[in-house]
């Protein structure tokens, strides 16, 4: 069983409430960590949902804007403080090198580890460990990306093919491992006796109006955080500022196939979340609100 | 009587705990407030400390170290979505401009009000509506100052005197706006029959080691809020790293001859802080912790 968790540790859109901290999500695999977003006060939501700085192994900016990545220089600077040697992945639009050094150079600071740096363009693929990690482009008007991660995960044996072949157990590891193997004067091919096992997908949308592109990133994942910054009432302005209402969120979740789906990035304007839920699940039912400290464990075989 | 309040939101150094924040300290006096520093995380703290955005009139870094200064951008641009027209004065070291523009222009941020940016170099001296704010140099290794704000007031009348002369009342409100007044063929002058009222003296250190241009400048204040990072085990790192004991904070105060001490910037190494107390109170017996939330009201006749 395969067993990865995604943490909601900001939920407000724009300004802070007392309750909604500015956007942060954090998604974490068999020991790899990748925080999406970093608003400012980021580094005490990790520290309230007990998550250990050093588990996370790269960051994501989705967009430049303030409330998503002005929390960065800050955490930065506090991994630095705990010693952290390991290097550390930062991916996000261009501005991000400019943002990170220039804080840097003007608070005098220097990292007691690497940082390497990567500004996508207009998309951005990579494999970090255990996990691939894809940024795509959704609609904000600024540059901005959605987020599909990936674990990634050993082939599996086809058992009954290999049972039915009579091939001793011994021999399974090595095909496994993508290894041929030579018996009984026969060979088997790795690539004929095993195949790939799915690894659990997290799809992030950042800030978006409804997007195409996110759909088709999102088909099959095991969890979908959607922003859903307003509700239905709010629709037109939502799109014209590059947001989605929460029944645009329960429609990608539904067009995509996902298994669930998680709320974020509430408008201030919202004390009570209720509509969103009610909104999202009139279209998708496993609906959830991604309030702050909400955390969901994803299960597959 | 005249009534001032300062409030501490975050008494941490370098790295946030659980129930510490970053520096940042919060003087009010008649609607006028004034920040001083701005860790991440401090417009969190004035939230939850109950003060709107919209009093604060100008902002005190007192040195460019990210703990002091990462929550400038994000407060910055929070003012703005809550619409603030009026002018923010900024006061601090060289670099502080860069810091914000540069995040301004990174993050696609303009804001909806005028900001006044002052860097000074080795102190400055400004008056903004009913305070006046001091700004002097400590020793922290980086220019670093300290801060003393003094409340303004009208003159006040020299009560005894004018009724031994008989001057009608009706003639003294003149004389205290600074107007001289001619009575019966004499003339007054407002200078021989007024004297300055005192304000409220109110100093923060920001970081130093022990410093005697702070005691100088603290000389008769109501209430110093003084770092005391460390306790006096550590006294040798502590003035190494530019920083101060809590005895050192006390030994401030005692020769200052200060109403009432205030510790903060507790380093991240203490959970319990009665040793700090202990060391200060030995020294100097109007002495508190002030730990994140605190509000002290201070008052003068």
């Amino acid at each position: 069983m395969k067993r990865a968790k995604a943490v909601v540790l900001g939920s407000s859109a724009a300004t802070p409430k007392p309750k909604r901290g500015l956007p942060a999500h954090y998604f974490e695999f068999e020991g790899t960590g990748v925080l999406m977003d970093v608003g400012e006060g980021t580094q005490f939501q990790l520290m309230k949902a007990n998550i250990g700085f050093s588990k996370i192994k790269a960051v994501v900016v989705t967009h430049m804007h303030g409330d998503h990545v002005l929390g960065l220089p800050g955490l930065l600077e506090t991994m630095s403080m705990a010693s952290r040697k390991e290097e550390l992945l930062l991916l996000g639009p261009p501005g991000l090198y400019e943002l990170v050094s220039t804080a840097f150079k003007l608070t005098h600071f220097a990292p007691s580890y690497p940082i390497r740096v990567i500004e996508a363009e207009s998309g951005h693929e990579v494999s970090l460990r255990n996990v691939k990690i894809k940024l795509f482009p959704v609609n904000h008007g600024v540059t901005a990306f959605g987020v599909r991660i990936e674990t990634v995960h050993k082939r599996k044996v086809k058992v009954e093919e290999l049972e039915r072949e009579g091939l001793p157990k011994r021999f399974w590891s090595a095909l496994q491992s993508g290894r041929d193997v030579e018996w009984n004067g026969r060979v088997f091919k790795h690539e004929d006796y095993t195949y790939e096992s799915e690894g659990i997908k997290v799809v992030y949308s950042g800030d978006t109006a409804p997007c195409e592109r996110l759909v088709e990133e999102a088909k099959g994942a095991d969890l979908l955080i959607h922003e859903a910054t307003f509700t239905e009432e709010m629709r037109e302005e939502a799109h014209e500022r590059g947001h989605s209402t929460a029944k645009d969120a329960a429609l990608a979740a539904l067009r995509a196939g996902v298994r669930m789906l998680l709320l974020t990035h509430f408008s201030g304007r919202y004390e009570d979340l209720s509509k969103h839920l009610e909104e999202a699940r009139r279209v998708f039912p496993n609906s959830y609100l991604g309030e702050d400290l909400t955390k969901v464990l994803v299960m597959k075989e």
